[in-house]
């Protein structure tokens, strides 16, 4: 039965946190100069918005893309689409001071338009986790999930990008991985009791469902390249788009394969063509503004599209039916998996870099392998500037491996405060569908 | 009984409507230097296309946005797709010319990426119209009334911006105010007669219908920062950008809860979060490049996303019992209230505005606090170029109660038109379906 | 009946020919000196990426344009959106060997934002030419026509431009005449025996297949200014982008006026409006960049929309009558005639090119005509590069001819492979369904 007030103290206890919201940004937060008006005389400069439209993108990537991809539920449509829209507009708020806060400056967070960039790339992670727990929980859950969630982020990314100082342009260690897990381990916090393990009476697709979840993926698919390049610089920036854009291509063709070859009658499967062609942007990511070759950047979207199929057909079905963790959207698949690949091929490709390959971009990508940059100054990097390769491809082991930790056991703590708490939970019965939280028109005859 | 001869009639109009346009553009329009060859020796230069990715987003909220906004009706999308696309490639034509006739030079109307823009904005302002009156007009009604619109809407708008000069960077109270104004003045003329009131009976969404809409919502929210900054300059456009956005946010989750607290059962609905979600877009229009601090984006979102579903929820449905206006999107909860108070935030904020602040922006954003503008020729500023701080307030109080004026006495006129004249109009149970004038493919079994 | 074998044996040599791609990319191609890092003191260029944004444009065009159009059959959904992005990822990466082997330095191809741009732009055509096969083939005959048909689209486009040195900056004579008359020469092949000419059983849209079929026509209306003006440099990328807007626009309103006069009961069809609108887009495509004039835009949008209006209405249907050809998506009213219309309109306006009025943008326009370019040493432009006006015009005509020619031959012979090998054909019932080869989920009740 639908408790009217607990959703009124949901909801209540959100405007709250919106005002609180409201109060931190009075006190903390300010224009940067790049937005402030100039002293006379001064030049006009648009070229700190030179990265506009690759935000513009990213955007239309968290937005659209994450949002339709989960509209592939054939009941669940207005919750995909709408707890997309509502999380995001939370999460990009308190990220801009979850991570302003590890850059302060006289106790003031600066706001420019690099700020909204982090806040949508930061909103990534806990839609990754939704993925994993699409249907299974109330928007409430969802929410203050995602609160927890990007603090657990923030300070994660803080650790592994600048104190073990690892390369990750495309955040496939620190965004996907970490979304990935962490929603996992929330989902098996949150796991039915045994004798219920079987798929929701209304999970699953139809056709209809499936062709709105191919807007989502189209999209994700075609700004691919924007999001793993947005925080690329120089001809690294370029680098970042042509792998990111052919270890996609080269994961759609393997997916269509793989997928013909292992599905039922030999038919595709629309799970594999929504999800696991994307893999190959998660696979490049950690790598994409390496010097890793056209070559290198298809080999990788060819493993990943068959590592992420594979997932979908024989690991999900397995890992539910062993540990009881259901992973409605497969994000093992598609954000998991593929990003330990990536973690992995960065330690490779590192193990092999030299300041004679990488010139001048050097110190931009290994900080910890170049000069001492000047414009750093808060930056405490283990083990000094002076580190070699094979450190190096050690630290990114290291990465991957303290994100993983950091996302089990913050997603084990979380799962547990909304299970053990008083916030409302979700029987099996008023699983994957709209009704319990939305008002559905009645079908009409005409 | 639908009448072949009266629609052909009308599209033959429309026929001969765009073969003046061909005639004005043959006679009155040229490219602008920008897009004509250089002589050999000068500088390439694409510098006047740096808005191009502006103007691109605002292109995909225009036909996509709006489009698909309106498909909510679930007996309805091919009109709400197809007008929304007819009228647009009607009123840009003729904008362009229009907008052109006030700043001509030598008799000659200059084309350039500018024109396009302002004809894009400039499309909005009909199609906010069009969604008062959705479905209760024929596509002939429509596209003349966008037509008159448009000329009263760039008379307007020279007054406003030019004579009045009031900052309205977003356009809130230009386009939204005016559209939104203008379309429920038309709807007022439209009205059905006392005893006809009750909802259409193709009225109203289906499960479908209202996902289809969120591609309109999701696009629309996405770009909005580009539709308020796009005419920003300078450090000014970075700060529409990041005050649009947070405002958006705001509004969001401000839409979520207010909808979850008012709604029956305390179920979210679907109307609120596809319209009132972007409540905060339109409330920070007039004062996106103004200093109003990130806090003061967010206080402006809050209130108009509880505006907004608040008039969803009690003011709409009480405007057409007691008056008879319909208003099927709800553009006054969408566009017209939140435009109110942006208009309002625009004179509090005016008050307070210093040269000591606003520096070099000053002349700029307040074309008549700052010096004479060196390349404004045409202007005619009242009151000279001196103007204090509460004068600015004191006109943008002006410039939004002239914007009613012309917009209410302008749609009460051209619906006049629309009603008494030979045009065809729609009965009762012709509203809000598409079998009228499109054909329909006739449901299928398999 | 459904043969697993051969689908799995089709898709394994699809693995091989991704492995091959593999090693190509391996053997030959590298990263152009513009996505390679730099020497230390030299200055950090970004600008080599400022294409950036038309690039991303044009590959929603692609993916997310091309994939809804084609949804507009009921049943085929999952192979639209599924087969147009299988076949564009395949594509994109023969392309860019394939295009690279005609500009080889020292035996490489370089890779760069370039070389991605050309392989969105080469996708369009298998995809047009696909419009014209919808759901009369396999998904392994689509990818095979697309592998040969991107090799002959580049030899034919290295001859039209590179050695007769037409103009085309749209890709209209190159791009889309190709696209449309190879395709139909292959439906020529494939066309069904005498006695089953009628229209398949599964054939046709549905009300809302014919909705997202408009996500295509509106993302392919919005972004064409940008896959006009792509390869457009200076100011003449500007005219590209306003001559394109104004030409769609005419044709727009031209396409609801004709549709409205010619169909029965005198009803819009969404046919029209789904395709006829984007005439605009190819019919100014090869002359976009020239000094068209405003009027001359419209005036050729108004004649576009026309064209295929009545091209739908009275030409395909006798065609298919007489000749057996089936164009699913009509692309000869889309891409065919309009791409001719443009051809002639190049030759015309190509007859009246000066100096005087082309400046310093001549021989970039027109290689054959301006001064010999330092930069192009690899060109043979047939004629020298003191071509006359008049020289020119006839070209155009030429290029058309010759495209026309390669086109037809080369899809008859392509036709002829997948009709008289051993590749699986569908017999007439198993046509523009996606259930032969799509897990498709039942439909359920709840």
């Amino acid at each position: 039965m639908h408790s009217p007030v607990s959703q009124v103290t949901g909801f209540g206890v959100l405007m709250i946190v919106q005002i609180i919201l409201l109060a931190l940004f009075w006190l903390f937060v300010r224009y940067s100069d790049e937005a402030l008006p100039l002293l006379e005389g001064s030049e006009l400069g648009e070229q700190h918005v030179s990265k506009y439209p690759h935000f513009q993108d990213v955007q239309v990537m968290i937005y659209i893309g994450f949002g339709f991809l989960m509209t592939f539920l054939r009941k669940y449509g207005y919750s995909a689409t709408g707890y997309t829209l509502c999380m995001t507009a939370l999460v990009v708020q308190w990220c801009i001071l979850v991570k302003g806060y590890f850059h302060m400056e006289n106790g003031k967070i600066n706001l420019s338009l690099e700020s909204i960039i982090d806040a949508d790339i930061a909103a990534a992670v806990p839609l990754i986790s939704m993925g994993a727990l699409l249907g299974r929980t109330t928007p409430i859950q969802l929410l203050f999930m995602a609160l927890i969630e990007v603090v657990l982020f923030a300070i994660n990314e803080y650790i592994a990008l600048n104190i073990f100082s690892i390369c990750d342009v495309g955040g496939s260690i620190t965004v996907h991985a970490f979304g990935a897990y962490f929603g996992l381990a929330v989902s098996l916090m949150l796991r039915p009791a045994k004798d219920k393990n079987e798929p929701g009476k209304h999970e699953g697709p139809n056709y209809l469902s499936d062709i709105f979840a191919m807007v989502g993926t189209l999209f994700l698919y075609v700004y691919w390249p924007s999001f793993n390049s947005v925080l690329a610089d120089g001809n690294g920036q370029e680098r970042a788009i042509l792998n990111t854009y052919l270890s996609l291509a080269a994961a759609t063709v393997t997916t269509f394969v793989v997928s013909a070859i292992v599905s039922h009658e030999n038919k595709l499967d629309m799970v594999h063509v929504q999800n696991s062609t994307l893999a190959g942007g998660v696979a490049i990511g950690t790598v994409c503004n390496l010097l890793v070759g056209s070559h290198g950047a298809i080999l990788i979207g060819i493993i990943a599209g068959c590592i992420s199929v594979l997932g979908y057909r024989y690991l999900t079905p397995r890992i539910t039916a062993v540990t009881g963790i259901h992973d409605t959207c497969g994000v093992n698949n598609l954000h998991g998996m593929p990003a330990l690949l990536s973690a992995l091929a960065s330690a490779i490709f590192a193990s092999f870099v030299t300041k004679e390959h990488y010139k001048s971009e050097l110190g931009q990508i290994f900080p910890a392998m170049g000069d001492v940059p000047a414009n750093n100054n808060s930056t405490i990097i283990l083990g000094g500037f002076e580190r070699t390769a094979s450190a190096q491809a050690g630290y990114q082991l290291v990465g991957i491996a303290v994100t993983l930790l950091v996302a089990i056991v913050g997603g084990i703590l979380t799962g547990g405060v909304l299970k053990y708490t008083g916030v409302r939970k979700l029987q099996k019965d008023e699983h994957h569908q709209d009704e319990l939280f939305w008002e559905v028109p009645e079908p009409k005859e005409d």
